[in-house]
C-alpha cells in the first residue's frame, strides 16, 4: 500500500490547494513516473503502453478513493487515452472530451499528473477540461454533446488556415443522444472536413443510455451477422457479375455501390456523411493503436466506434456503474468498500424529498408523469422510475426534446413534471417559452441544482435561472425554504397552479425539518413571514431564508431587529408584503442563490421604484460572474455568502442609512 | 377573374379584422365550397379529391396574392393535407404541422376557409396553426423541429389513457436537420408509441436545405440502385438457401434478417427505431391515399417519406422557390408579377446594412466567418454567401450547434459572426453561456428581428432577449439606433471586443441615415447624447432613440426640455451618465422594445438604487405577456408605443412628480 498523508484522505477537504503533495503516491509506477510529457508516449511499445494504461487505472483508482471525483468513465477510456497520446500529438492535435468526466488520464498524461490530488477543489484543477488549465484541453466542457460542434469549428479553421492538425471529438453514446450531436454530425458530412469522432459506446450515459439509437449500436457490436451478412453479398454479388457485358457489369457496379453503403454496420453515421469505422475493443491496446494509425491517414469526416466497459478494471465499478459514475471519495482501492461509515444523521436531501413526494402523489394521481433527460439517479426520479415505471420516462441526453414532450403530454390533460438541473434546462430554454408558456399548458419543471453545486464548478452552478425565468410570461417561479416547503409548492404546482409553473431547489441535504405526510397548498403569490421585525426588512428566496434568519439572530444581539420574509415565490411577486414592509422597514436587504442580475432582488427594486416607495435595497446574490468549482464552504466565502461577511455586510449597508 | 374588394388588395392592411370579406373569392370553387366540415372529406374519390386539391392551391394562391403571407410551403402539401383530412379524421385524430407556414391548406379545411383572408392581420387568423384558434390544430408551433415532441408525447398520454386516436407529425426535411427532431425519433422509437412521422421532404427548409442528410435522402428518392439491389440481394440470398441443412438454414435466416435491415433505404430512421416506408409522390392523390390508409393499420412508430415539390402548381414559386417562402402578396395569381411596383424609396432594411458591412469587413479580414442556420436571406447573409463561400457556413436549423461550431472557430482565432434571429438564438442559451461566455471566446451574435416582428406573432417576436443576454458575464450587449450605428457597432464588436458580444436589431427599414463608408470604432459601454435637456431624461436601447427624440420633439412644445440619452450598451452598462443625468433630471425614463423584465429598465433602476439617486422609473417596454400577430402600427397602438400613447404616460409621469 502507498501511503498517503492524512489531509488528503478527507473526502471534502477545507482547504485550497495543497503545498506539498504526497510523492509517494506513485512510487511503484515506474512507467508513468518516467513520462514526463505526451512525447514520451511516442517511443512506447504496445506492451509499454498497456504497462502505462494499467499505472494510470490505478492512478485514477488512487486519486478518486482520496479526494471523490468521476470515475467509471475515466476507468473506461484508460487505454483509449494512451493510444490517442501515443498516435496523435497535443497541443498540436487538438483532442475534445464530450463532456469531460473521463478526461483524468488526459490530465494525468498532460503534465497535471502532480496537482491531481487537487482536483474539483477550490484553487486546483477542474473537474472537466479547461482551456486555461492546459493548452492540451483543447476545449472546455461539462455538458454533454458538444465536442462535435467545436470539433467542426476548430477543423474548419484549421482548413481556412491551411494547418495540418486533426481534430478528434471522444463522445460516449450517452453524449450522442443529444441532438446538437447529431447536427454537428449532419453538418460535419457536408463540410467534409478532417475530423474523427471517436464514439465511446458503453452503454451507458450516467444511468443506462436510453434511446432507440442505442439498439442500433448494440446491433452492431453484438451480431456477427452484419459482418456475415457483407462478405456473403458480396460473394453473391460478384457471382452475378460473371459473364455480364459491360454496360451490365457497370449496372451491377453500381448496385455494389448501393449494397455497399446499405450495409455498412454504421449506416445511421453513413447517412450523415461520417465514414465508419469498426467496433473495436476500447480495451485492446493493439487494436486501439492500429485503427488509429489508420484513422490518422485518412481525410474527411469519419467515426471511429470503440466499444468500452465503464468502470473498466475496478470491479465494483464495472458492476454498478451508474453507482460508480462519480465518487465522493473514502474507499478501499481494491473492493471498493467505503473506509468510513456514510454519515446517515444527515438530513435527506432536497432531490430525495422531491422525489419521495412525486412518487407519494404520482400513487394517487394517475395524470401524473414524470420526465428525465437521463438524470435518474440525480434528480432521484429513480424512486419513480421504480415504483411507476409505465408513467416514467428517460428520454436520453435531450432537454429540448423532453420540455416539448411534456407540453404534448400536457395538451392531453396529463400533468408532467420535468425534473432537471438548472443549467441543463438552459437547453430547452426557447421549448420553454414557445412551447409550454405560450400555449399556456400545465407543465411542472422541478429545477434542480439551482443556486452554486460546489466542485462541479461554473459549467454546472444553477446561477442563472432566476434571471431568464423571470421575463417567462404567465410562469409561476418559486422556491422553497426547506424540505416541507418544497414538498409543498410540488403540491401547490399540481393542484393549484393551472399553467406553466418552475420550483427551484438547490444540491444537497435539506434543514432537517420534520416532514408532515400531509401535503398543504400555498397561496399563489404570496410570501410568508418567517421573522417579525421592523426597521430593516430581509426578503429572501428558497433557502437563503435560513441564512437570513442566521444573520437576523446575529443582529438581534445588535440591537438590530431584522424581518424576514420567505418570498416563496419571484412570479407573481407578492408586491402586497413589500408595500407593507415598507411601512415598517426604513431598509431592504434581498437574498437570493442567483446572479444578482434580473432576479429577485431587481424584481423588489422594479417594484420599489414603481410604487416610489423611495427605500434603498441591497442585493446579496452571486455576483455577475462565473464562479469556480470547490467546496460549498470555500465558494460561499469566495463570494462573500458566509454568515460573518454576509452579516457585516448588512450591517454596513444599516448602518450606513442610520447616520 | 374574381372580384375582390380594394381594401384587401393592400399587402398590409391597416385594419384589424374585416367585417364584410368578399364571399365572391370562391364562387367557380365548386367542391371546396360543398365542404363544411372534414368529415365530408371521407366521401370523396380519389379524382374527386385531386379536384378539391387543385381548387385549395387556386384559394391559396388567391389568399397570399391578396394579404401575403407564407405561400410556397402550402403549394408544396396540398394534395398531402387534402389526403390526411380524407384518411384520418380531426380533431379526434392529431396532426402536428412542424413549423406550421404549410398549414394554410389544413385551415382552409378545417372551418376557417371564410376567415383566411384575414391571415396574420391584427385581429384575424394566425399565420401558424394555434391551439387556441381550432379543436383542429393539436399543437401550436412557429419554431422547427417541435412536431415529433409534441407527437411523441401526445401519443404517449392516449397509451396511457387507452385512447385510439392517431397521431400524424408532418415535418419537412429542413426541420429534420433540428437536434431536437433526431431526439425526438430516438425517443419515440424506443417508446413504441403509434406516431407517424410524414417527412414532407422537398430539398428546402426555408433556402435550401443543407447538411449531409440531405444527401441520404436524395440518394434514397433519386437512386434505384437501392430497389434493385434490395431484390438482388434477395435472389441470391435464396439461392444461396437452396441445400443446406436446418442449421445453416436458421443461419442464413438470420443473416437476411441482418441484411434486410440494413438494405432498408431509410437507414437513418430505422437505426432510430422508426419503420421506414417510401418515398412516395406528394402529388400522387391516388398513392398517397392508399399510403396514408395503409400506415393507419400499422402500430408503433413510422416513418412516411413523401417527395414534393415546394411550390407545387404556381410556376413563379417553383422556379425560385426561397423567394416565394414567402410574400408580401399584391401579385398576380397566374404570373406572379406584382400589382404594383415596389416601393424603392424606403430606407434599407437593418439587414441588408449588416449583410453589406460584414461583407465589407470580410474583403479585408479572412478571419471573420459567417455563419447561418438555414436563415441566409432572411439574414442577408446571402450577401456574404455570394461574395466569399469558403467563409460562409450554413449549418442547418441547427442554432445550438452553430454556436459551438462559432466557440469552436474562435478558439482558433478566427472571428465568427452567427446572425440569427432573437427567438431562434434562445435555442442556444445554454451553449452561449457555457461553451461561448464561460470561455470568454470572441463570438459576435448578430441578433436579428429583435422586438416585435409584426405578422408572424408571438412565436417569433423577439421579445426576450436583452433579459436573458442580460445575465450572461461578460457578455457586451449594443443595440443601434439606427443603420449607421449598426454598421459602427459592427465594426466595434469586431475589433474593439475581445470576447463574447451581442448585437440586437429590429426587422425591417433603417431610418434612412446617410451612411459612411468608414467605420468608426464606438468607446465600449459609452452612452452618447441624442438630445440635450433637463428635467426630464429620457434613456433608450436601440431604435427607441429615434421614437424618443419624436416624443421630446413633442414634450418641447409643452415646455418640458427632455434630455435624450441613447444608451448603446445594455452591458456594460453607461452607469456614469446615469449619474451625470440625475444631477440635473428628477425623472428618467426607460425605452426599451424588450419584456419590461430583466433588460435597460430593470439596469438603470438597479444603479439608481444603488448609488441611492432616489431617482423614479417609467419603464416603457413591453408586456409581461406574449403579444399578438398583426401589422407593427396595430400591435405598437395594442401594447401604447404609439408616439400619442408614449407621450401622454411620459407626460403624467412628469407631471405627477412635479406637483
Amino acid at each position: 500500500m502507498v501511503i498517503v498523508s492524512k489531509s488528503t484522505m478527507n473526502p471534502k477537504p477545507e482547504n485550497t490547494m495543497p503545498d506539498s503533495l504526497p510523492v509517494t503516491i506513485s512510487q511503484q509506477m515506474t512507467l508513468l513516473s518516467a513520462i514526463r510529457s505526451t512525447d514520451d508516449l511516442k517511443k512506447l511499445t504496445i506492451a509499454e503502453l498497456q504497462t502505462l494504461a494499467d499505472e494510470c487505472r490505478k492512478e485514477v483508482i488512487k486519486i478518486v478513493s482520496l479526494n471523490g471525483g468521476h470515475f467509471a468513465s475515466s476507468l473506461g477510456v484508460v487505454e483509449l487515452t494512451v493510444a490517442l497520446h501515443h498516435v496523435y500529438s497535443t497541443p498540436h492535435d487538438k483532442i475534445i472530451w464530450d463532456v469531460g468526466h473521463q478526461a483524468y488520464v488526459h490530465k494525468i498524461l498532460t503534465e497535471r499528473r502532480e496537482r491531481m490530488q487537487t482536483n474539483r477543489q477550490f484553487g486546483g484543477l477542474a473537474g472537466f477540461p479547461k482551456r486555461s488549465e492546459s493548452a492540451h484541453d483543447a476545449f472546455g466542457v461539462g455538458h454533454a454533446s458538444t465536442s462535435i460542434s467545436a470539433a467542426a469549428g476548430i477543423a474548419v479553421a484549421s482548413d481556412l488556415a491551411g494547418g495540418d492538425e486533426k481534430v478528434i471529438a471522444v463522445i460516449g453514446d450517452g453524449s450522442m443522444t443529444g441532438g446538437m450531436a447529431f447536427e454537428a454530425m449532419n453538418h460535419l458530412g457536408d463540410l467534409k472536413s478532417d475530423v474523427l469522432v471517436i464514439l465511446n459506446d458503453n452503454q451507458m450515459a450516467i444511468s443506462s443510455n436510453t434511446g432507440a439509437l442505442r439498439h442500433h449500436l448494440v446491433n452492431i457490436s453484438l451480431n456477427k451477422t452484419y459482418n456475415r451478412a457483407r462478405k456473403l453479398v458480396w460473394k453473391s454479388l460478384s457471382l452475378l457479375n460473371n459473364g455480364l457485358g459491360d454496360k451490365a457489369k457497370k449496372a451491377v457496379r453500381k448496385i455494389e455501390d448501393g449494397v455497399k453503403a446499405a450495409l455498412t454496420p454504421g449506416a445511421f453515421f453513413e447517412a450523415l456523411g461520417l465514414r465508419y469505422f469498426g467496433p473495436i475493443d476500447g480495451h485492446n491496446m493493439e487494436q486501439l493503436v492500429k485503427a488509429l494509425k489508420e484513422m490518422q491517414t485518412l481525410p474527411n469526416p469519419k467515426l471511429l466506434h470503440v466499444i468500452t466497459t465503464k468502470g473498466k478494471g475496478f470491479k465494483p465499478a464495472e458492476e454498478n456503474q451508474s453507482k460508480w459514475h462519480a465518487h465522493n471519495g473514502g474507499f478501499d482501492t481494491t473492493t471498493g468498500k467505503l473506509l468510513k461509515t456514510a454519515d446517515t444523521s444527515l438530513p435527506p436531501k432536497y432531490q430525495e424529498v422531491f422525489g419521495e413526494a412525486l412518487v407519494e402523489l404520482a400513487l394517487k394521481d394517475s395524470t401524473i408523469t414524470a420526465i428525465t433527460a437521463a438524470m435518474p439517479s440525480g434528480t432521484s426520479l429513480d424512486l419513480f422510475q421504480n415504483a411507476i415505471p409505465n408513467r416514467f420516462y428517460d428520454v436520453g441526453i435531450a432537454e429540448a426534446h423532453a420540455v416539448t414532450f411534456a407540453a404534448g403530454l400536457a395538451t392531453q390533460g396529463f400533468k408532467p413534471v420535468f425534473a432537471v438541473y438548472s443549467t441543463f434546462l438552459q437547453r430547452a430554454y426557447d421549448q420553454l417559452i414557445h412551447d409550454v408558456a405560450l400555449q399556456n399548458l400545465h407543465v411542472v419543471f422541478a429545477i434542480d441544482r439551482a443556486g452554486l453545486v460546489g466542485e462541479d464548478g461554473p459549467t454546472h452552478h444553477g446561477a442563472f435561472d432566476l434571471s431568464w425565468l423571470h421575463a417567462v410570461p404567465g410562469l409561476v417561479i418559486m422556491a422553497p425554504a426547506d424540505e416541507q416547503e418544497l414538498r409543498d409548492m410540488l403540491y401547490t404546482a399540481l393542484y393549484e397552479v393551472k399553467g406553466p409553473v418552475a420550483i427551484r431547489y438547490p444540491r444537497g441535504n435539506g434543514t432537517g425539518i420534520t416532514l408532515h405526510k400531509k401535503f398543504t397548498s400555498l397561496p399563489i403569490g404570496k410570501a410568508v413571514m418567517a421573522r417579525e421585525g421592523s426597521g430593516l426588512a430581509l426578503l429572501c428566496m428558497g433557502t437563503m431564508t435560513g441564512k437570513a434568519l442566521e444573520v437576523a439572530t446575529i443582529l438581534e444581539k445588535e440591537e438590530i431587529n431584522a424581518t424576514v420574509v420567505n418570498m416563496r415565490f419571484l412570479k407573481p411577486l407578492d408586491t402586497e408584503v413589500i408595500e407593507e414592509l415598507a411601512s415598517r422597514s426604513t431598509h431592504f436587504v434581498v437574498l437570493e442563490e442567483n446572479s444578482a442580475i434580473g432576479g429577485l432582488g431587481s424584481a423588489v427594486i422594479d417594484h420599489i421604484n414603481s410604487k416610489g416607495l423611495n427605500r434603498p435595497v441591497l442585493k446579496i446574490a452571486l455576483p455577475d460572474a462565473f464562479v469556480t468549482h470547490g467546496n460549498m464552504n470555500a465558494l460561499y466565502k469566495e463570494i462573500g455568502f458566509d454568515t460573518p461577511t454576509m452579516t457585516e455586510k448588512i450591517r454596513q449597508f444599516y448602518k450606513e442609512g442610520q447616520k
